[in-house]
Parts: structure tokens; sequence; C-alpha cells
């Protein structure tokens, strides 16, 4: 199939792994055909979403029949990039790495973790799933030799800058940074933040927003949604 | 200060975190006032994008003076509800339950760990940062005995719904969730996601993207951002 290409937005993009999710959901229930209604009920977003996002690359479903299930995953699959295999290190043998490295679905989808580093020398030298954990003086050649697409960086924003500068020295292609940093790096890297106290202050944000913390105007808050049988809630 | 609240768009709250980010920065190096020009240089968002931003919540800003960073921050801050304390469990102390309630900055920005649960009973008793992993037999009454506000579940998607529902139940107001599952839960009870495969997707997505994976019309590719020095990278 020829996708025709267009400008495509990263909001698009973003939602395109959930769309992998549930198609793969109905693959496994063995579920061969789906309308863009039916996606949109156990989506819970329009229809009219749906068919322009898939849409934006050409296109998937026939009028009348639908999408077909299988060739939609593979297909979004494939758009994602999950058509290949990459390699991967982990900066930063800390909980977070540990945690990233012990879940088996990344390397399901084709994300292989090759290499751990860590400045620790307590850590260096330990094994985490089979990799052994190396020390900072080894990352340059071991990012080169092994061919590294994708560096992974659980490490705090104090030294994270330095790292990605030198990664990107040694030619990684990918940043998925966990420092809570902004990296300037070269146009052609590509940096994918997971920025998780933003998360988090957009928890509270909403929240509040809830709770009427800010001042209100004209807008409709749901009546005891946060009620007085929890008066602590709104202190502060 | 009285906020005229207008519909805020959850793109704005998105990118209230950074801009709470950059202050917080400009506020330790001593910096009194910042233009949004400055702001946007530094940002690397454009001005007229952060004055939009700003105006949201009323304008924080006068003509020929720019904004004063401290009134900013702190301002930004209330808006995200980081005037007062939240209240925070975390369901699953594996790796990534760990991680979270070993990161400091939760605490400095009021969210207080208060208790750590998990279904496996190695697990449970043992005390990390202080807090005892409690059996999740103990969560309902723990949740209401405490005013637990946000549950953060760091849980395999498989026991997250069933968890989420009974934290629905006992009156959690919040959930920070780290499963790969949709939570479908009342209107009231604010869900936020960190879906950290999809963010890998967005990332190989980009990775695929700039090297050509995708069939290409009438797009600029940059020449040699991928190359022949690295033919693995094309494969599959």
């Amino acid at each position: 199939m020829v996708v025709e290409e267009k400008e495509i937005s990263q909001a698009v993009v973003a939602r395109l792994p959930r769309y992998l999710r549930y198609l793969g959901e109905l693959r496994d229930e063995g579920i061969e055909r789906v309308s863009s209604q039916d996606l949109s009920d156990i989506m819970q977003v329009t229809a009219s979403q749906i068919r322009q996002d898939l849409n934006t690359f050409g296109g998937f479903g026939q009028q009348g029949y639908g999408y077909n299930v299988d060739y939609l995953y593979d297909e979004i699959g494939k758009i994602l990039g999950l058509n290949r295999e990459y390699r991967l290190i982990i900066v930063g043998a800390g909980h977070l790495g540990q945690a990233l490295v012990n879940y088996a679905n990344f390397e399901r989808r084709g994300f292989l973790f090759r290499g751990l580093f860590d400045n620790d020398p307590q850590v260096c030298g330990k094994k985490i799933r089979g990799i052994t954990v190396r020390p900072m003086e080894e990352l340059a050649d071991f990012v080169r030799e092994n061919q590294i697409d994708i560096a992974v960086l659980t490490i705090p924003k104090t030294s994270a800058v330095e790292v990605a500068e030198q990664l990107a020295a040694c030619g990684i292609k990918g940043i998925w940074n966990f420092a809570h940093v902004d990296l300037r790096l070269p146009g052609h890297i590509q940096v994918e933040n997971v920025h998780l106290s933003d998360s988090l202050m957009k928890l509270s944000y909403n929240l509040s927003e809830r709770c009427g913390n800010h001042v209100q105007s004209g807008r409709d808050i749901q009546a005891g949604a946060c009620g007085e049988e929890n008066p602590h809630f709104n202190a502060g």
C-alpha cells in the first residue's frame, strides 16, 4: 500500500498508539473487521475523528465494510515504525531505569535493550535482566560499536544535558528523555520527553479546577463533585 | 488577583508546567522580570504563543514592563493547584513505584506520599523511604481514613481496572495511571495517564519518519540525517 503522505501533526501521531492498542485487543478477540462507529464506541472518541485520523495516512477503510482489523493493525504498526527493531541503551540504572529494562512489552515491540550505564561504581558490574551495568566511560564506544539507535535517559537533569551532547556526538538517533530538562540537540536527533512532574501537575490542575480552587466566572462546576465530607480538600 | 476564567484547553494546561519550570530557573538566578520575547528565546516557543497562553488566565504582563518573574511563577503555581498539598498512595511497589516514591521533587511540590500497596506478600511489610508497603486488603480503609486524594497506579493493566474501581468506590479524587489501559471511571474522578509505550512509539515514528521508512510524496527529508553508514537502520 502506498501511503499518501501529508503533513502529519504530532497530535495525530500521539493518538496512533492508542488505535494500535485497541486494534490489538480486537485482533486478540478474533474480530476481523470493525466500523469506525464500533471503534468510536469502544475508544470513546467520535467516529469522524477516527476517520479523519486514519485518512491522514490515506485511509484504510471501505464504505460499508469498515476496517479490516489485522490489516489496519499492521499498517498503523508500520506507520509507527514498529516493523523494524531498535537498539537501545539506558543511561541511569536506578529504579526508573530498572523498571524500563524489565518491561517485556517494549522488547516484544522491537525495542531491544542492549546496554545499561551508570556512574555509580557500586552499581556498575551488576546484572539487570541479563544486562551488565557499565561505567559511563564506556558509553561512547558502546554506542558506536553496537549501532545504538535510542538512548533512554533516566538520570537527574544536572547530568542529562552533558550526557545527551555526548550521545549526540557519537551518532545517537533518538533520545527518550526522562530527565526534567529540555535538551537542545541537533535537529536530526529525535527527542521524546517524559516529564513526569508535568503530568502530575496536569492532574493537580484538574483536581483544583473541579473543586473550584480557581476563581470561576460563568462556568459550570459539577455540584457536589468535591464535597464538604472532605473539608481538607479545599485547604490551602 | 482575580483570574477571569475562560474555557481552558488541556493543551494550554499541559504547557503550564513548562512555564513554571523556566520561571523557577529565572527566579533561582535572581532575575526579577522577563519580557515575552526573552521568555520566547529561552523556551523556544513564539512570544505570541506565550502571550496567548498567559492571556488565557487573564494575562499577567504589562506593556513595556514584561512579566514579574516571582509573581508569574506563583500565579502559575496556583493555577496548577500547587498552593495546597495532596495526599497520595502508590499501588504497586515495583521498580516504577519505588522510583516515584523516591523522587523528592514531588514532595517539594506538595505531593505527599502517604502509603504504598502491593499484592506480593514478599514485598508487604518492607519500608521504602520510610513508608511501609501494605497489603491490598488494607487499601480501601487506608484511602478513607487518610483522606487520600490521588492514587498512583504502577500495576499491570490486568489488575488496574479492578483496583481503579475499588479506589473510585472509596472516594479517591484523582488517579495517576501508569497501567497501559484506559480507565472508565465516574466523571468526577480525574485520570491522568502516563502511557510509556505510547511515548516510545512516538519516538519510533519520528525516527522512521526521518529515515524515509514511510513512503514519501512531496515532502522534504533532510538529506543525510540517516545515512548509509548505518545500514541496519533501514532494515525491516
